[in-house]
């Protein structure tokens, strides 16, 4: 017989998990496993909520496993560490993004890009090596090989620096491998949420000319005052649009719902690169004589190797980038969902885990 | 008043047109310009039936001119040079392709891709910098600026060269440019027609593993023993499209009309690249997730410059490629559009203008 959540491994833990597809989170007593050899514990103190969280436990994408403690944006201290682990010591600031596991032994992970794994384990609401689900930064404490542990530099604040281990690695990899991540190349960023914002932020440290495209005009101060972007399209502005055909890179799109890319491709030089980062629901419509009549290109991009969001962190750290945040209490979780459904944000939640969380226990 | 085509130009040419969206072609007096300068004029021996023409001649796509002098695979003998002519002299065999003119200005211009200038002027059914419509290749004889003028290697056959002017820079353009062109890459082949058949024989050229898509299992034998394919799929063979998941590199799709890409996305390894070279007349549905999944990318490509054509026409003459041709006379041309409809051709139809374009002068 399968043993329950809270008697499957040794450590007890502690956090909030979803039920069922209802999306609700409510207090849950779990456990984790024993630090291994080449393991990192630390004690969370803070969790980002990303959108993808509202989507998996509510089971959008349809392959959520409950009871569910999501989180994948996690920033702590380290704990305690196996005795092969040379990485970190005790006391260190460390995060855990996406991810907790590859097979290792395929291409993508000798390149450092246990990302593109076929088996790669995400870091919720999937199934581990020992057969047991795995439970994300909702908790109070994380175990996870040191392959998967990340540093934070004693300068960044860790609250708005752990949303940059989704939200951050998902456009800076793409800006680097597209080769956007370029002085005077002029990248489009459409979408000013959570991942947007971060975008402008990488893109204007790279030295690339930015130009947020979106289809709230209201969003065009902030762009251009607070996040510093070079210019503001609104996408629902075909005069707009018009005028800036073919002036384009590259675009980083964030948007995780259904929308037409045509305006985008319009908006690119030849060479261009369109590169999709949210997954909407439905296919879109690929208009194929743009892409043919200017030899451009869609892709796809998705978060980023180990090796990459240690890169990320440490450019991030020397360009003070961090994520524009809502602290909010473990409490608030429920209501910061809501919140978030209806992209009430500015522009991403995230958890004081370690001051919060303990009170909640029934 | 606007001149009549007979009229507009101070030499006499004879050839065949459509003169309305029936797509019927007839015999048709028209005129072409004094050679300039810059110029090069050719009688031309063959010039071959591109899927395009029929695209064309019945306005699918919107933007035809009549009347329509199709043909973009001009293959013949220089018979008259301007004064700055220094690429060819007489009775050279040359060759001319898709375009004919561009702004020579623009940065696709300054880097050899007229292909991709916003100013491009195709062969036929557009309008010259005079102001009248340009007209294609079945026809007496052709004049155009050196830059757009290709020479053939006294090896070529001519009437099976032909077709590489278009078929066969579409898809050598793309398998150089998205780096298939290599030595134990694995790259698919979408489709065997006249595209098709001549990207496979590229593809081998060039060292590349190849595997023939199709949805038609009697072209196996063909795809393997004629064309030296590595291997075939049937790609409404679920079974097989499964076993070949993740193995190719790249693939270069020639349908031009409405189909899934999702298996051909999943038939890429992670970075693979699907260049789209057909061009369906409605969009194609993108499922974005199987993008991001494996950062793989859709792109889509037109022809080549001229330079890159000219090294195309040099490449294909040292390895013997050529396309497997129908020769036909030219009053068999509605016939031979009727079985392209139905792809009822081996796997180009060229006409032989010099022998058989005279005796139907009315």
């Amino acid at each position: 017989m399968t043993k329950s959540p809270e008697e499957e491994h040794p450590v007890k833990a502690f956090g909030w998990a979803a039920r069922d597809s209802s999306g609700h989170l409510s207090p849950f007593n779990f456990s984790r496993r024993e630090t291994g050899d080449e393991d990192v514990r630390l004690k969370v103190l803070y969790c980002g909520i990303c959108h993808t969280d509202l989507h998996n436990i509510k089971n959008e994408w349809g392959f959520s496993l409950f009871p569910m403690v999501p989180g994948h944006e996690i920033a702590g201290e380290v704990t305690e560490v196996g005795s092969k682990v040379r990485k970190v010591k005790v006391g260190d600031k460390v995060g855990v993004g996406c991810m907790v596991g590859a097979c290792h032994s395929c291409e993508s992970c000798a390149n450092d890009l246990e990302n593109y794994c076929p088996k790669v384990i995400p870091t919720y609401t999937s199934i581990n090596t020992d057969g047991t689900i795995t439970y994300g930064g909702y908790s109070d404490h994380m175990v996870a090989n040191e392959r998967y542990i990340v540093r934070f530099p004693d300068s960044m604040p860790l609250d708005a620096a752990a949303p940059l281990l989704c939200a951050g690695i998902t456009v800076y990899s793409p800006l680097k491998y597209f080769e956007l991540a370029e002085q005077g190349k002029h990248v489009g960023i459409v979408g000013l949420g959570g991942l947007g914002h971060v975008a402008v932020k990488f893109a204007k440290a790279f030295g690339a000319k930015v130009t947020v495209i979106s289809t709230s005009p209201s969003k065009k101060t902030e762009a251009l005052e607070h996040l510093g972007a070079d210019s503001f399209l609104n996408s629902r502005d075909p005069d707009q649009l018009q005028g800036a055909m073919g002036t384009l890179d590259g675009i980083i799109d964030t948007v995780s719902t259904v929308h037409p890319i045509l305006p985008l491709l319009g908006l690119l030089k030849s060479k261009g690169k369109l590169v999709l980062v949210g997954v909407p629901n439905k296919p879109l419509e690929l208009p194929v004589i743009s892409l043919i009549m200017g030899r451009k290109t869609v892709s796809g991009s998705s978060i980023g190797g180990m090796k990459e969001t240690q890169e990320m962190i440490d450019f991030a750290a020397k360009h003070n980038i961090t994520a524009d945040i809502e602290v909010i209490s473990m409490d608030y979780v429920n209501t910061a969902m809501e919140r978030l459904a209806k992209a009430d944000v500015r522009y991403r939640f995230v958890i004081d885990i370690a001051n919060t969380l303990a009170a909640t226990k029934p």
